[in-house]
């Protein structure tokens, strides 16, 4: 199949391009190191409250031996979304703005581009043609920017964007708008014998240039949606090779096959922020086990972004129908984080 | 696609199943301990000589800082090959030998299977009827006994089946004929640091159910063929249905975009024995950095079995055409390895 023929959520929403804001008129606030996290209080960025006294008894049931809840650390998995859940999504997902940014800097090689849309609009930032991009453009636009090149030429260039682009509010590198507290999450879990993984509909291949260094998630605990890619020999060479068409969409009823596919085991522990979670924190919550499901919940205009069932990016409606039905945990947050960024908010 | 329609190199192998020796004359040795390895010399089970130098040589290299060849613990990925490199597959595969004895312990519930190939053959152990069963059988047979249930009930079946079932020639489990100079290579790779991992064209979900407590493999480190799965919700009840359609076949090109996909990173160390993984190998020996790739080569026809460019299971034939060309390492059972087995040889 090639990728126009089935774009995912995700992908659908450079639509989104034409409905970013053209500019926020907050200022980020100034730099502050986040509190530490000790013994006594794991979680110092979270405020307390039932959302972090949950998670807290959860690791304490988990890991007591005398439990009838104990589960063997080798079986103690934690997957978590990436887009809104460990890292921002707004304006745009992070990664369709590197796809936009790639465009303008390979439009010189492309001056066929200046006429043929979406290459057109976004040159021209034309909101109004973006707006109009149906799939098959969108199409387009993943197949000049991701594909044609091998797998190790792609990571470079998304670690040099990754290494100069700027997030437009928060004027800082993309790899550091992640959230403090799910940073303590993340380090909480591994010191109780978790594997941490990522599942989410971002590019599997993009999300491991920074996964290691901004959670320490390594490579093959990053799990996405994928292109397909070819073997190659060439001479001595050997490579692989980019190819114009989606493997796999790692979104809604997506989710709990990748797990199964890249994992092998049901997880004890799940965190999204969408309803292109809600799959995975049914699957989750499924398991005749111990288990916490988590919800982060946009509604911090101040200090980040506020935004749920009504939203293009990221929409939260059908999951806070249904978490009470799943016993999913809703972090609000405005009440729950103390601090949202590491480097202050 | 079906699984009829798009079978593997290793699912065509049940013809071999009419091809199977009726018996085998010799008899397995008596149990001794394999000698344990040491700091002095962590692979004790291996002859001394140039696979073995060539392998201490390597990661001496790779894990000393000081070294133009150290490579950072991190990235010190090495990929397994199963059978034949890890365990052994003869007479016959051992998940199609599972596949078979499925059949039989299914077909009380299936009066019409008497009637129905490749399921008559099978009951009536009619070899004849056996060596004529094409590709549309064998996907008949994978179907009823690898689809149709969930992921965790095809896990307790399999590992009931390693509970119980022996191998025809050497009477233990079939997660016990497994190579102990393998063992002490994984163990002495995992204690300089490498992350080690299987790729195989045999079933993933039936690798994963063994390969912790037999290689020390986690199941998210275990990568395989698979079949399709789909995300189902009944009641409060969350599970993955397997589906009779093959979604991937982990074999000769498809190893290296596996591990890509699956791993991230090109692995500087890979083990195999068969033209299955000589792509695998390729895709190692084109790497820019220290590298190591192995062929295991079955020429021990005394203490296990001796088979290559003829066979039809584990055919070794390119492989050994290619090895000088990529620097691979051939590993002669007979002559490198003192033990084959971790119970005596």
């Amino acid at each position: 199949m090639t990728i126009a023929s089935k774009i995912t959520g995700l992908m659908a929403l450079t639509l989104l391009l034409a409905c970013s804001p053209p500019g926020d008129e907050r200022q980020p606030a100034a730099a502050s190191d986040p509190p530490e996290a000790t013994p006594s209080d794991p979680l110092p960025s979270w405020n307390d409250g039932d959302a972090k006294q949950q998670i807290l008894e959860f690791v304490a049931q988990v890991t007591n031996p005398a439990s009838p809840a104990f589960v063997p650390a080798g079986e103690r998995i934690a997957t978590f979304d990436n887009d809104g859940t460990l890292w921002a999504e707004r304006p745009l997902y992070f990664q369709l703005l590197f796809a936009v940014d790639r465009v303008r800097s390979m439009a010189d090689d492309h001056p066929e581009w200046r006429a043929e849309q979406p290459f057109k609009a976004i040159l021209e930032d034309d909101r109004e043609a973006l707006g109009k991009m149906g799939h098959a453009e969108l199409g387009q636009l993943l197949a000049a920017t991701h594909a044609g090149i091998t797998a190790e030429e792609f990571s470079a260039i998304a670690r040099g964007w990754l290494d100069t682009a700027r997030h437009p509010l928060f004027d800082r590198p993309f790899n550091e708008i992640i959230y403090q507290p799910m940073l303590e999450v993340l380090s909480y879990l591994r010191a109780n014998g978790f594997k941490t993984f990522i599942t989410s509909a971002g590019g599997i291949e993009f999300m491991r240039t920074f996964a290691e260094k901004a959670y320490g998630i390594p490579p093959d605990q990053v799990i996405g949606s994928s292109i397909e890619t070819e073997f190659r020999v060439e001479g001595d060479r050997t490579f692989l090779m980019r190819l114009p068409e989606l493997h796999f969409a790692d979104d809604k009823e997506g989710k709990p096959v990748a797990i199964n596919r890249y994992i092998g085991q049901r997880p004890i522990a799940a965190f999204g922020n969408s309803d292109g979670d809600l799959q995975m924190l049914q699957y989750a919550a499924g398991g005749d086990r111990a288990r916490l499901m988590v919800l982060v919940h946009h509604d911090d205009a101040e200090r980040e972004y506020a935004y749920d069932r009504e939203s293009r990016i990221g929409r939260l409606d059908k999951g806070l129908d249904e978490a009470d039905r799943w016993g999913i945990t809703v972090v609000s947050m405005k009440d729950d984080w103390r601090t949202v960024f590491p480097w202050g908010s």
